[in-house]
């Protein structure tokens, strides 16, 4: 049995990531993969607790600091009893936001050091990182569309923050994919979900094409 | 106006923190001097929070990774919003239980190193230790008495765990404090509260005469 691969869809809100996680995830199986749909922040009881009081904070709200601590001890737990023992089973994991997140949001938005982000995974989470990870990347204006749509209150403590600090997190995320280019793959998020899960299907070759 | 004193109360679970917490701000209060009385994991609304999933895990329990981020993410909340300002305005803080609990339980207790856990707390409470740690010692059988006395459910997450965690937690505490003297008061926890404060007073003198 060979080991499971791990894939992290990342962007920003209204980008399309649960989607094509869906799409992808439906992909594989037909293939006869066996595949674990996640999520961030959560994923596990312990991680969901914790994204509670993340999106809808109890307090005024988290500092970047505080923030980028709870991020890390929610995957920490959803890295020890669900995807380390899934990859280990041989099972591929798809999970909706990863390690890429925190360094984007709390690190890009929130100004703290991609190196002190790091050490917090490297600490909480054994420093694990995605085989692969899914850039999806659409125009703010789309994505402000998509999520109208979606839901009109359904804006939370860290989705609902300036434009400003949407577009750091944006930079941000196309900065970590130049930096490394052998573990992300930008996707465009224009135009149709099955457009859109073609391309990802495309950047997938590689990985299938070692796993068979 | 100068700026407040920050004295911590560390110890064992039933080694009486608490109830020498309380006396010793009663007896700050009729010195004239302001004094906030907090304690850890909490003292403000967003720590609390993760007070209880730290003691009541809605999981089957925490990672002692996971754990030392959960008591860091709180902490940062606890020292940024309640600490800092009331060390800024000339208060005096006195709280029960502070970093060397996270470095006695999940560093000595729970195998994680010494350097991880003040690297967490460099990140997240930008290195704030206390002017004074007094620490309180306790035989455990005495211990155990006293606890018993108090509440026979009251056993959590972390004070229910083996009596060897807590050997190893009670090492790691006096090992501290032989190795900062100058921040350390190691006070003797055997006899009555009273007994007990004025080891505690005679502790604060030092302090108490550079703050007139």
């Amino acid at each position: 049995m060979s080991k499971g691969r791990f894939i992290a869809l990342e962007g920003g809100e209204g980008a399309g990531k649960s989607t094509q996680a869906r799409l992808l995830a439906d992909a594989l199986e037909q293939r006869g993969i066996a595949v674990v749909r996640t999520r961030e922040p959560g994923g596990t009881i312990g991680a969901e607790a914790i994204r509670q009081l993340l999106l809808h904070p109890p307090n005024e709200g988290w500092n970047p600091r505080a923030e980028a601590l709870l991020f890390a001890a929610a995957r920490a737990d959803h890295v020890e009893k669900l995807i380390r023992p899934a990859l280990d089973e041989g099972r591929w994991v798809i999970c909706d936001r990863f390690i890429d997140s925190t360094r984007a949001y709390q690190g890009g938005g929130g100004g703290l050091s991609d190196e002190d982000i790091r050490a917090l995974h490297r600490l909480g989470s054994e420093d694990l990182y995605p085989d692969l990870t899914l850039l999806i990347e659409l125009r703010p204006e789309a994505a402000q569309k998509r999520l109208a749509a979606r839901d009109p209150d359904g804006s939370d403590a860290i989705g609902g923050r300036s434009a400003a600090y949407h577009a750091r997190v944006a930079a941000a995320f196309a900065a970590f994919a130049e930096a490394e280019p052998a573990r992300f793959v930008r996707i465009d998020g224009e135009g149709e979900p099955d457009e859109i899960h073609a391309r990802v299907l495309a950047a997938l070759t590689p990985l299938l094409e070692t796993a068979q």
